[in-house]
């Protein structure tokens, strides 16, 4: 079968392999329409997770599934799917503590274009397909829904971890696809005041239909001095790190109330500490928590958060800036990642 | 000074009463905009709370501060503020504890109208001025506004009792304005599909409105039955119960799934006992539980739910179905309420 | 193989039967402690899960690994292994959601001596060995750890399902040895007082060392009438119901204050309804929390508990009031707990 | 009066004052017992919290009231109280959401000796005594007592932040009088394995009977690489740190577990910035949550601590390894406080 793969670091190309067993517990995946994501980008050109030698890329996906193992019930081949970017191993101890993400190890729910082939391949393999696919309902159109691979379940997880409750103040930092469903995740949770941190423009028009009330953008000004001037000198009650570096990091720190906290759900790419400025967080007694973690995966959260598209609570196809139609296009969609034209949000490819 | 009281139990009518004093902590306040609730109806001609007499009724308003004791520092005469139904002792235990609407002893922050002189009054008291009012920013109409000091956060409190989650199913029994506020609490949580139990045509289209992916009409056949149908016989995640008797309450245990939630936020006003159905409830071992509770009132709640209308996440407008101008107007209002006209959802009086 | 069975309701014997099969997520263990519980003579005598026949009875069970299925890692032949009552399907959506007991639907985590063959058998079939089995630690008393496959984990999920607090007042209703793991338990997350209510002398002292600082005796009249009167009129902050009845109930949530919230971990076995009593319940408004629900199980479970015993945290010995040799005394036991003679807390039987 | 101030950074002595103020909601208090803190040396001598002239020193009292403002309604005159660190300010919206101990802003619930006089005087003034003071039940010894106005809640509080549960792997940094209490709070909610960091002999005994299973001596090798001996390579569940600088706080990250969390209660008092190591934790991925705050305060929080020492559930004697009695021997504990010698846990004065 044919893939588009990381060669090695800093070299991609198309591929050909042999198609993937299907052990009991696990399906065989055809994909209907995959997405690059900047993760991919740091995998292959950054060396973010080390050397990997042919190993196929992507790991965002709607699919239809092609062969089950003995052992699925749930599904059968025909079957349109939602496949998440963390397909857990159920049954680990970090799972039943309630962290399938780390099932096996840190990030080690993270398997596709990390420690086995991608989605951008004829055929893909799905470890724990009960547990781990969700049926793609009617009506749902398949480029909106491979955004609910993982920019979806990561935006939305900042809002998870930074708890937000009704009318509460929030600012996200960083708006590309993460960022922008992290702020429409927050509008979603019930924020009040949504400060939205970003310079580009049509990431900015996006920001605000998902529902940012306000924008900074760091061009005209400190990310600190903005917020406070905006919130009176209060700062914000919760903070979503969805972009920006380790200098952001302490930025946001220092826009948080006590009180509050700090959900990460950047990749935090380089650098041997993230920094906590000291004051800020009150020399360690503040109560400005940090949460950061992988987004969770598996079926359950698929199939919940295919519900918001379904009943329209969601609306990803603002992110679907470029569409391309047929496999073939996946180099062409990953390499639009790598050089982020300005007007990129996200592209998607169908096949 | 004038104001509309319980005269005695299933009697009202206008009195004349002494201003009340105002403690150093206190503030007076001029209603701008008052509402009656069902909960002055169930005082007056139900006796719900025992017998009173003389009794200013009402506790949603919308007012201008008059006068502030001593200890005041946040508050100055001519501030419009919104007051909220529930104004806690906030230095009492059961506050320090988290249950500030318990403060001093069960319901006992709920004193307008219940232990002391209500707002439907030229002026009235309000204890700990600077924890209990909030400024109503520019721009929020004072009609819109006096729904944040219950109904609002009444029916919010469901979906926080609940603990709705992106893309849950939800139910919420009873489509009165509670009600309402409740399916659009669920929506600005995130609930994916979001069932509302109701029969009355204009409160449908307002569930719809505010959220609602599907109404039970309950004189349609059951709600177990209906709501069973629509789930695949699994039940919705989360069940709110802002209406119905203790009939329905055992449909709101049945309808929910293991490790649900069913969160009340009706005043069951009658019998001995609430019952829940023990096969259905798992003999007690099926995680099914039972969270019933006041609306949390303060200062800082009244803050985050104005903002709520002022960034536009929710238009409270909707409930208001019978306006009304001028003071006088008050009895209109409440025997409104008292006889609920088909069209009615909720009553205003803007003064 | 032999086991002793339920052979119909209200009849039990030895019976032979043929060695389970073992799927590849699976192992077979042979018992080396087993004790009978009090669901054990529910299900025979009460009929409380309806019509069983020639099916194996007993949860509750450390044993040795006999066989293990293709798919099993971390487990072989010969390791020591404590099992819990409880043994989840983890790949379900429940299980997903955090609710492994209801794995595939309402208490079907539960599997032993439910709906498959239990325990007290010369082998028997455990599903998901990775996920459900836990390594005995060397120096642990197996006598004890049997307490681990239920008794300590249900009646410390009641203190989970109170969420019993530093310093907060705690009753237990019922000193059965769930009860006493409830006491147990309670101490151990933090209660400050800790009022236990039983009647029974060996179990009061039992209470005693396990951490109460009362006893409630109901002979001695009402509960709610003693509760009150030691808290001042207040009630506790949490309850936990490990026994009584229906009626029991009730009283549990009249001695709870607002704010509070009592966990059930008794299964209430007859009856329509359980229920509230509506005044004392604030008439929906007291915030006084209805929680229940069956153990969680499962591998990190067992692991957390069983360093409990290790590191001497936790003695269970004090429940074994009667102890076998020999597995030909699973009768004996059974009966013991059927007929509960005044002195017994728990038999166990080791092999 | 007279009382033992901070005269300038480095400079202490007796000094006299007039006699506070009492208003309407305050209290006057003469001290019982007294204990000095290692803030109070940090703020003296190292200039912690900046300049403070003739300020008088002390946050940890027990004592008897000595004079109450007129709306004062639970304490009156001989009542025997203690008084925590931190005395909010429950109004205000900072302790409506949660966090008193902020109440006002970052951290400004800690009054005494921080912005204003404290407790080393002959008399002192406690803000908002019915909220703020809690009734030492008979038989609790004053010297035992004065522990919980910090170092109890303190040390709990980062078992509370780390929210350890039954079974689970604790580490905790630091074995002072704070760490202590964090590794008696640890036991107190349940913890399995429980390592203890720290090196003074008599620290460490403590340290064992207040329930630590391993101790961790820095001075026999690095603390990750013996911890990671411990736990096979894994790391705790659970970290607390109560001692150490920023570097220790790197190796704390390390440690911890995914889906873990490290809860800060140590002043970190130098420095820039705190470092999270960023591989470790997961590139912000790794759900390593990180907690610090100071502790909470007020009276429910005294009530319920004490409570536990009333029901013998812990026991402070442990800590006092120096007693002084007589008011005058405030100085000599200060400076014990300040050298502190090797056979140091902590002074106390009964006066």
């Amino acid at each position: 079968m044919k893939g588009y793969a990381m060669l090695g670091i800093g070299k991609t190309g198309w591929i050909e392999k042999t198609v993937p067993e299907c052990g009991p517990l696990d399906a065989l995946v055809k994909p209907l329409a995959i997405s690059p994501c900047t993760s991919d980008v740091h995998t292959v050109w950054e060396g973010a997770i080390g050397e990997r030698n042919d190993m196929i890329l992507g790991h965002e996906a709607v699919g239809e599934v092609w062969k089950v193992g003995d052992m699925v019930r749930d599904f059968k081949p025909g079957d349109k799917v939602i496949i998440p970017a963390i397909t857990p191993d159920w049954g680990k101890t970090e799972a039943q503590a309630g962290f399938s993400m780390h099932s096996g190890g840190m990030l080690a729910g993270w398997k596709f274009s990390n420690f086995k082939d991608g989605v951008f391949a004829e055929y893909f393999h799905v470890n724990e397909a009960d547990a781990n696919l969700a049926l793609l309902p009617d009506g749902v159109d398949v480029a909106s829904a491979v955004m609910l691979s993982d920019m979806v379940p990561t935006g939305f997880h900042g809002a998870e971890l930074a708890n937000v409750q009704y009318g509460e103040s929030v600012c996200v930092i960083g708006i590309g696809p993460v960022g922008l469903m992290a702020v429409a995740g927050s509008a979603l949770r019930g924020a009040g005041e949504l400060l939205a941190v970003g310079s580009r423009p049509n990431c900015i028009e996006a920001a605000k239909q998902y529902g940012a009330t306000g924008i900074i953008n760091y061009r005209d000004g400190g990310i600190v001095e903005q917020v406070m001037e905006r919130t009176g000198g209060k700062g914000v009650d919760k903070v979503i790190v969805a972009g920006g570096d380790n200098d952001t990091f302490i930025d946001a720190v220092k826009i948080c109330r006590p009180g509050g906290i700090i959900g990460n759900v950047n990749y935090l790419g380089s650098g041997d500490y993230v920094r906590i400025p000291r004051v800020e967080w009150g020399c360690g007694m503040g109560h400005k928590t940090i949460a950061g973690g992988l987004m969770p995966g598996g079926r359950l959260r698929m199939e919940r958060l295919v519900s918001l598209l379904k009943y329209g609570r969601l609306d990803t196809s603002l992110l679907l800036t470029h569409r391309f139609n047929g496999f073939e296009h996946a180099e062409e969609a990953l390499m639009l990642m790598k050089d982020k034209p300005r007007d990129l949000i996200k592209p998607v490819v169908v096949i």
